[in-house]
């Protein structure tokens, strides 16, 4: 049972002090979902060990470059390496025109199928189940269409017990059924309630990205009691202004994002090239939920852990 | 004095071993020439200590992924840092669709004006004067059109003999003339030798960037007695046939242009991604042309003290 996010990047649009530009993954046991792919991101899944091969699914926020200029190069990767499965690519129009000029222009073409799923022009407006996930996108405030994500392991099966089934006689093939939560009836037609042959599984992990936004309300209700929220804080409260103007949140604005919807813990990230020390940004946001952290490339978080 | 050229990337599409996608910088006294752009070049410039705004002119040879696709970022990076200076593109037509395409979806646009010269629909096909260079473009035979391009230094003036020139009293306002090859011709009459008051200067540096393309004739013209040439060599011979039919060249195949064309030396690159160990291609090459070196990136070669 896996519910993982690496940190690929989590830097803002120059590459200073050692960051580079937004990308992460996060992998279930049945599949990998990359979520945005700022410039060099396939070179960093070769730093840390993961295979392009092996991604299922590329979300992508919004249409400035270091949240998908590496996208090109990614997929002609791929497919230099002789990729055939199907590659899910959920994000806004341009990224298939842009994919369809690349190709024209460099004479070649994807020898894998790809689905897009368009967000919408305002951004999110979209929501698909996948194998193992349910991928829901929202709105945010950027200054282009800009969507966040919210990923939830989908339901899983009861736990079955293994004496009570015995000492029940609970036959093989009705198990599949309790599983699902229905009561076990006997042949003499005597009901066994199910919590007696089952225990709840374990709560579906949730995730959500919101990068890049400046603060939005309705932020909250999406992200609400997931169990981590990215959010970014390319600023401190001391550039507030610049914040505003250029559709950016300060680190005590995620951090307020993060308290009102009760998550988990708070990521932070999408830091402003100026701060070289991010010390001070994880202090102002801990002054108003102590539950955040700062992202740093490379970093992996297992939510069945957390 | 100085005609100096900085090696960023000489990996081929895949990156690999360590090695990242094309670019290299030429640098002279009042210029700095790009040479391709692969992604992740704006990083390796800050790696090498090299000032993105400084850039002068870009030259693009095709349009495949690994030679062009950290433009868009770089010139963004650009932009965001304030750039006012002109930047001259070199390149095919695909260049300016693409970046005027990427800055209508990113909502943007450049605050500093890009001069474009476009490459012919073969390739090639360019010649122009720069502030200190002639550069020249020539088609290459890869499977979309691509560019090779030779780098020469404008001519420089003679050198003046400071004691020759005391000696035959020659006045301060034709002392420009002499540089330019003239002889002094006294109040009366007589004539002076420029051979007698300045000697030739030195020889102006020539460098061509091949890469990608298969073994083609007319490059020896083309390159023909440069000082250096980088030519590509994705395979060795064992592997003649692939090189072939992706329109790359061998080691032996580079080796034997550099030959022909009397070069001073042969830089090796482009190199494939199945060589971690790149020593049987220099031997190769080597075989056939014993002035054969590797690229490595961060290496630097200044052209006035080869």
């Amino acid at each position: 049972m896996r519910f993982e996010l690496t940190i690929l990047g989590c830097g803002s649009a120059l590459p200073a002090n050692g960051r580079n530009p937004s990308s992460q993954i996060l992998r279930t046991d049945k599949e990998m979902v990359m979520i945005d792919c700022g410039e060099g991101t396939q070179t960093r899944m070769r730093r840390y060990g993961l295979k392009m091969q092996s991604i299922d699914i590329i979300c992508i926020s919004h249409m400035h470059g270091d949240h998908y200029l590496g996208l090109p190069g990614l997929l002609s990767s791929s497919n230099l390496l002789g990729r055939k499965k199907e590659m899910t690519i959920i994000g806004p129009p341009g990224i298939q025109e842009m994919l369809e000029m690349h190709c024209r222009h460099a004479g070649m073409r994807f020898a894998f199928p790809i689905h897009y799923v368009q967000t919408g022009a305002k951004g999110g407006d979209i929501e698909m189940q996948t194998k193992s996930l349910r991928i829901q996108g929202f709105p945010l405030d950027h200054k282009i269409a800009t969507t966040g994500f919210r990923f939830t392991e989908k339901p899983r099966p009861r736990r079955l017990d293994p004496s009570a089934l015995e000492r029940y006689e609970v036959p093989l093939k009705v198990r599949g059924a309790i599983a699902r939560g229905e009561d076990y009836i006997r042949d003499d037609g005597k009901r066994i309630p199910n919590e007696t042959l089952s225990s709840a599984p374990r709560a579906p992990r949730s995730y959500a990205y919101c990068s890049d936004t400046a603060y939005l309300e309705s932020v909250v209700e999406q992200v609400h009691a997931c169990d981590a929220l990215y959010h970014e804080c390319t600023f401190m409260e001391s550039e507030k202004e610049r914040a505003e103007r250029t559709r950016h949140s300060t680190a005590k604005q995620a951090a307020a994002i993060a308290k009102e919807a009760k998550v988990g813990r708070l990521l932070m990230g999408h830091y402003s090239a100026r701060y070289d020390d991010l010390r001070p940004l994880l202090d102002e946001a801990r002054s108003v939920f102590a539950e955040s952290h700062l992202s740093e490339e490379g970093m992996s978080i297992d939510f069945h852990r957390m």
